[in-house]
């Protein structure tokens, strides 16, 4: 048996929003599985706005993907052929692999799943990386207190419907920003939000202060962009910020034009004592059984909504991403395979 | 018996750097100290560089001065009539008051001086609000560790000066930046600094680079500016950021140009997980006593050194404090009364 797998590489740095050139499919053959190792099925693949900036030639947090290289993504595979004792054919895991439909890996680099825990798929939105990193962000940076105004954009993706639901649970006033009447009334609706404001309607500034009338507490910085300069005005003396996405200025291509905001930033940070701080979900790693344990009573007791944007296929990843950066997405942004 | 005050009071908003136009002195009668309260003579009026925010409209992180008012300083007087048991002539005092030669105020308003203690004008500066400002803004946000590298601008400023001494007894490595090859060698001489920038020669940003050489932890913001400017390549993933200063860019009159550094800083925080926060030493007077009985020690063992700059009469505090804003003061600038 020699297997080939399709995989989706980077065939140039974008420049701004990714255009579907900037990627092409390979087909690459996989060696024969070895001692310790395991054939998988990619049955799920994730897709995160992390992985714009790997696109960068500059190191982010992580070394950027090489041109003609595979992505990376956190996927789900079923186990094709095991030879290791630890999994068997069947089995469902979790592994970081790349963007790609079969692959042969350690075993040791496989989390075995079990499915009566709910969906496996979940794994890869609110039970996981986009669920610690909204829960993380607020117990660590964001702490809400009861009574609170918490402002997020992106307020049904993966990571911001967590964080509004997470803030509402602990007593805060939530506010969300999202693209479109649909996703807005979602937020309220079905996620709990107290607001949500359509940011492609106008007058963003005057409907965020409406809608925030005891000023904000926390903003949950997941985009930057508009919504941060939204938010600036109307930051409370210690106010926080967790910032754990900065996507709006990922996608510009060009040097944003003047004036420069940083030393009014600099003031502003100084005179209402706002703490700002960067983190990614590695940082809070030590949470994850603790997160876990929280987040399956909040979803057995209904607590906790999530939304997922399921595509099909491999060729659909690449229009999916970028769909996902553009903001068309509605909830976790998945790919199914097989 | 009906005493004359000389003051000093704000005759218009400074734009930018303030001018002695800016300033005027005014002759105000005072009234006789009634029951519980002292005439006061000042001896010591203390400049910061906070006093600059309240001379504009804004608010800052308190009521700005209005016009025609006096301006706010922190000063050591002596207690020439006394209404109040707890106090006797003669007896020197801390006092919140005006920059002004004479005051009536309640005894309850004085903090009494023990002038054994050392001199008493250091309760203005090493031993007070400056002090203060270093201790806590290392201790709650810096948090140097030992082998870490600290820069701050402001290298022998009143609050800089204190925050490199403290971070070197701490054990890490304190690259200053300071206005003037004098001021640097003060810095590593006198101040034990590893190394001591001039901000005034060019090339700045290789010469931190140099002193640099495993980047920076901690950036103690005491002045935005260039010397943030010229930090932020540097800074470590995990690096903090202690806001207590930012008179650049309050001096600077004009909107600055662009390209817009907003977004990039933001990305910034996030790719190398910055912690920035904005404090003023009101935030930490919880651990006033703590850092008086450390500073005391350290101050009798000779672990930290302070120097003076002190201007002699009520007319030199315009000149004197226009020219701490431009940094031609050396060490924590002080006036002497009477």
């Amino acid at each position: 048996m020699s297997l080939i797998s399709r995989t989706i590489q980077l065939a140039a740095r974008p420049q701004g929003l990714p255009k579907t050139g900037d990627f092409r499919l390979g087909e690459v053959p996989l060696p024969d599985p070895g001692p310790g190792e395991v054939l998988l099925q990619m049955v799920w693949l994730s897709l995160d706005p992390y992985m714009r900036g790997r696109m960068n030639e500059d190191r982010s947090y992580a070394a950027p993907t090489a041109l003609g290289e595979p992505l990376p993504c956190e996927g789900i595979a079923r186990v094709l052929v095991s030879n290791d004792p630890g999994l068997a054919p069947g089995d469902q895991v979790l592994v970081h692999d790349f963007w790609r439909d079969h692959a042969v890996r350690k075993a040791a680099d496989c989390r075995k799943l079990d499915p009566s825990q709910g969906p496996v798929q979940t794994v890869l939105g609110v039970r996981g990386m986009p669920g610690l990193t909204a829960y993380t962000g607020l117990k660590h940076i964001g702490r809400p207190k009861a009574g609170e105004t918490v402002v997020l954009g992106a307020a049904t993706g993966a990571v911001g419907s967590v964080v509004g639901q997470i803030a509402r649970l602990q007593g805060a006033r939530v506010v969300g920003v999202a693209g479109g009447a649909e996703k807005c009334r979602h937020a309220v609706e079905e996620l709990g939000f107290d607001a949500c404001l359509d940011r492609h309607a106008p007058g963003l500034d005057a409907r965020l202060a409406e809608a925030c009338p005891d000023g904000i507490d926390v903003y949950f910085d997941l985009t930057g962009g508009d919504v941060l300069t939204a938010v600036l005005p109307f930051l409370n003396p210690f106010a926080r910020i967790p910032v754990c996405g900065t996507i709006a200025s990922t996608n510009a291509a060009a040097t944003p034009s003047g004036p420069d905001r940083l030393p009014g930033f600099m003031r502003l940070i100084l005179t209402r004592h706002l703490l700002v701080r960067g983190f990614i979900v590695d940082d809070f790693s030590a949470d994850t059984a603790e997160f876990e344990t929280a987040m399956a009573r909040w979803l057995a007791d209904g607590s906790i909504r999530y939304r997922e944007d399921v595509s099909q296929g491999l060729d659909s990843m690449v229009p999916a991403f970028i769909g996902m950066l553009e903001g068309r997405n509605f909830g976790k942004t998945l790919v199914r395979l097989g």
